[in-house]
């Protein structure tokens, strides 16, 4: 055992990912795991809630259990891990930077809403469905523009401490993730490699 | 010299707590540096980001130079330094949850444009006025939401790093920073007792 991955739910979940394993997240994954069983230098960690999250895609019931413990979980010890404090200035400006964006982006859905063209006569109001229209792209804009990049919930974070703590190597398809490791020097398993990673013995 | 106190710009900028040292950011910084020196059993800091953001409200060429000495400007070694990780999980989840008001916020305003009475006959779209309003209403909102017990620049961070690495109390009226120091076990000065602490001899 010399080397430690630690895997994201994205390798089994993203389509560019995944194929390579399986057609679906619940095939991709028991092939993964069919493989991984045999790679005897390599310890495989998912932190609790990034497992949780995979089981929202894959059906786990499905999967033989023996499979199943080929990926150990584990959790980063937050309570008592430190990191390097330059990793809040980064973090703080980057959230920062997406909600100058965001802003940006409600005033000018506002603006065009103001501007759309007056509802024919004999109707009080632009009706639910110019509403719809406008609300579902404005939805869809912040939340690219908020989570792209960007390190946005507990799992992720998870993640990258678990990666920092063990000092292995983290694998995942989110460019998130990948982006926040790299700020915290911590060296990354490319998603485009991992086949061939887990099949060299 | 038995404690260390750290500075925000607030305590001379924010009316609640500059009004008990004088009446201007300028007049307020110099009558504290002035019981300040004569408090011996203190050393006062503050980050250099924090010092020249209190330069943007008092002028530091009517403030005599050796009164200015008072106070260290010490930055926090933020490449040494290493924080509890917990930190960055409540960080992730503020950021969040802020920006879910954000997108709500977002919404309405743009719905509220949505159904903005139709301009009278002849005009071709709503003018500059209605415009300018609801953007900014948007603005200011959105500004709050994001603002209000948040962790938003650098000073901030600075702020809460030098307190954490030199074990000091940190004396601010800005109720982000107090939250954020809460969260990270930094001791606290409150302001409105800044004036009885640095007169105590």
């Amino acid at each position: 055992m010399n080397s430690i991955v630690i895997l994201d739910t994205s390798l089994f979940v993203n389509p560019a990912s995944s194929h390579v394993f399986g057609p679906t997240p619940t095939m991709a994954f028991q092939e993964f795991l069919d493989l991984a069983r045999e790679k005897l230098d390599t310890k495989f960690l998912m932190p609790p809630s990034i497992y949780a999250e995979l089981m929202h895609f894959a059906e786990e019931a499905k999967i033989p259990r023996e499979l199943l413990l080929v990926v150990h979980k584990q959790p980063p010890k937050k309570h008592e891990l430190k990191i390097p404090a330059i990793f809040i200035y980064e973090l703080v400006e980057a959230m920062r930077d997406r909600i100058d964006r965001g802003l940006r982006l409600a005033e000018r859905h506002t603006r065009e809403a103001i501007d759309m063209s007056p509802p024919p006569k004999g109707e009080h109001h632009k009706g639910p469905r110019a509403d719809a229209e406008v609300i579902g792209r404005l939805r869809e804009s912040y939340r690219r523009i908020m989570r792209e990049g960007m390190l946005d919930s507990k799992a992720d974070v998870d993640l990258l401490l678990l990666a920092y703590e063990t000092g292995g190597k983290l694998a995942s398809a989110d460019e998130g993730v990948l982006l926040w490791a790299e700020n915290m020097g911590i060296p990354i398993l490319s998603y485009d490699h991992l086949y061939e990673f887990v099949t060299d013995k």
